[in-house]
């Protein structure tokens, strides 16, 4: 990176110094911006993720909109098993349904390896992007985590409870480990494809992992996320990856000891308490509420504020929301957000280092 | 109690030993019973709990069937709220309901002070009960926590974010404290009600304090929960005080300080690590994850097991499942979990001691 400006959300990914803290919102191309209403359409986010044009172009809103300091394909978790032909779809204000829910090892074989071949489209999204993003924002790539894509296979909808996952982990264990690992390697492919197109970091989603108890998610989760960061970072040595999920506090070391670059947090595990139970050198992201966008300037600048003095100037903070923008937020107040933390993150004297 | 036998439920609450652990379920009276399906009939739940004959049977139903070591009261968490005509209703299928949310401080004039007429069928029904239940079962009172009940009926939904709560919470600041007062004394009047006419402890559920960051709980929330604790203990200083929710696992420390003698858990905190925190005398009730009843027998007594080796024979462990019990609950295995649980902490030199 010598004489070029390094991107601050890079840079704090390696602990170092930049202009700012990089800020970024999970869920920044979504509803919340009128732009994207207008742009998107009606119908399953699976038919306009297949379009290169429109996906790059979601992708771009929040960069244009925003100030972001990273720019996040526009995808969702189950692209890869719908793909391969398992058979799930995203039902508009519902979510993942699966109408033939994955139960036993005869359905293991609607779950085939992932091709490329299989995401052109996906790669042909990342080709525009990065002719189009300038060097200092950053491609991120994602996938759902074998646990939460698993999950939304076997429950075949969303869920508060997981008991059909769990009572498959329970019950049969071979079959379990056979549908994660299968999984892992779907994660592994799709982001894989995407760093080698020019994404430059990743993020993992587990977002339902925090369902399931510590010594649970140590035997039947971990090994398979640990594979995925592991096998990535042999791969794409350069290329970040951050571990997310929510309500995961109780599973805070488990889900660090995966192999993350960097962990993400929901607003539930200040950074400073996570600092101590990781280590004090720990990147982390996070963590401001997303309803307390929803609640207005004073409540968001307030939390941003907090969660600042909790970094207390640590390099190693990438800025963002706990959860995922919420539909109803006001796309003004996410702007002024980003400000709010470019500007008392400011320093001068941070470019040029990398 | 010289001469008598103990309760295991009180003993344990004491730290004293007994018989054995005691064991209860929470929703242990529901729709996984037949013989509750059969009773019960269709419709909103509040209207059956205003039947004391039909909601007794109820209550005693799981005491009969499983030889649990303590009777819940068939309730609801929104009866106070519903008892002075807030506007608010159960629908089955979805839960709690209220057309109108409380969004304003003119709402606040729905939410009168509650009067004990307000609950006479109540109160009818622990006085039919206490004559029933044998001495060594004790009737459980329960009331939700002001947090729980309030965003119920700010919402007016169930909800997955608490965005209207958390709104309200942070932007009218007096509104909130008024509506938690208000929420508090009626958990306050309902509890004492039920404990001046035969219940011998209480729970306080603060299900869904797990969405808050522990900051928010603290300024918000935990003077209002203590307000409940303390002034019942004042009142009724015999009756022990569970404190529970979902998801609490950040906010344990607090939920702690709120000042119940049990310290509830749901299956994300183990018993071993909540002593560690709390200190090695915590009582604390729990907590096998309910998903693992579903499971089958050899995942649900792996876990009884498991639970039973991290209380280490603490005197002051009161069995539970981690959440209540789901509607598609085998019952033979909750009869199964109870016997096994009896007889791996059999202490027949426990009698007598009360």
């Amino acid at each position: 990176m010598s004489g070029s400006l390094r991107a601050p959300f890079l840079a704090a990914a390696n602990r170092e110094r930049s202009h700012h803290t990089p800020v970024w919102f999970m869920r920044q191309a979504g509803r919340s911006l009128p732009e994207y209403r207008a742009a998107r359409g009606e119908g399953s986010i699976l038919h306009a993720i297949k379009r290169p044009e429109l996906a790059a172009e979601l992708t771009l809103q929040p960069v244009r909109r925003y100030g972001v300091d990273a720019a996040v394909l526009y995808s969702d978790i189950v692209v890869p098993a719908h793909a391969v032909g398992f058979g799930i779809d995203v039902a508009p204000g519902t979510g993942p349904v699966a109408p033939d829910p994955l139960r036993t090892a005869a359905d293991l074989a609607r779950l085939r390896p992932l091709e490329l071949d299989d995401i052109a489209y996906v790669i042909d999204t990342c080709r525009l992007l990065v002719n189009e993003l300038p060097a200092e924002v950053p491609l991120l790539a994602f996938a759902g985590a074998p646990f939460t894509v698993a999950s939304y296979l076997i429950e075949g909808r969303p869920s508060r409870d997981y008991v059909n996952t769990k009572s498959l982990m329970h019950n049969n264990e071979p079959l379990w480990h056979s549908v994660l690992d299968r999984l892992a390697d779907h994660a592994i492919t799709f982001i894989s494809a995407q760093l080698t197109t020019g994404a430059r970091a990743f993020q993992l989603f587990d977002s339902w992992a925090g369902a399931l108890s510590r010594a649970d998610y140590d035997h039947f989760v971990l090994p398979h996320s640990r594979k995925v960061f592991t096998t990535l970072a042999e791969r794409h040595p350069d290329a970040p990856g951050i571990h997310f999920g929510i309500g995961c506090g109780h599973l805070l070391e488990s889900m660090y000891a995966a192999g993350p670059r960097v962990m993400g947090l929901d607003w539930r595990t200040p950074i400073d308490e996570a600092r101590q139970r990781l280590g004090a050198d720990t990147v982390v992201q996070g963590n401001l509420d997303p309803a307390l966008v929803f609640a207005g300037s004073a409540p968001m600048l307030e939390s941003a504020a907090d969660i600042l003095s909790r970094n207390a100037g640590n390099p190693g903070h990438i800025f963002n929301l706990g959860h995922g923008v919420m539909p109803t937020t006001d796309p003004g107040l996410l702007a002024q957000l980003v400000a709010y933390v470019h500007e008392h993150t400011s320093n001068p004297h941070g470019a040029g280092n990398g």
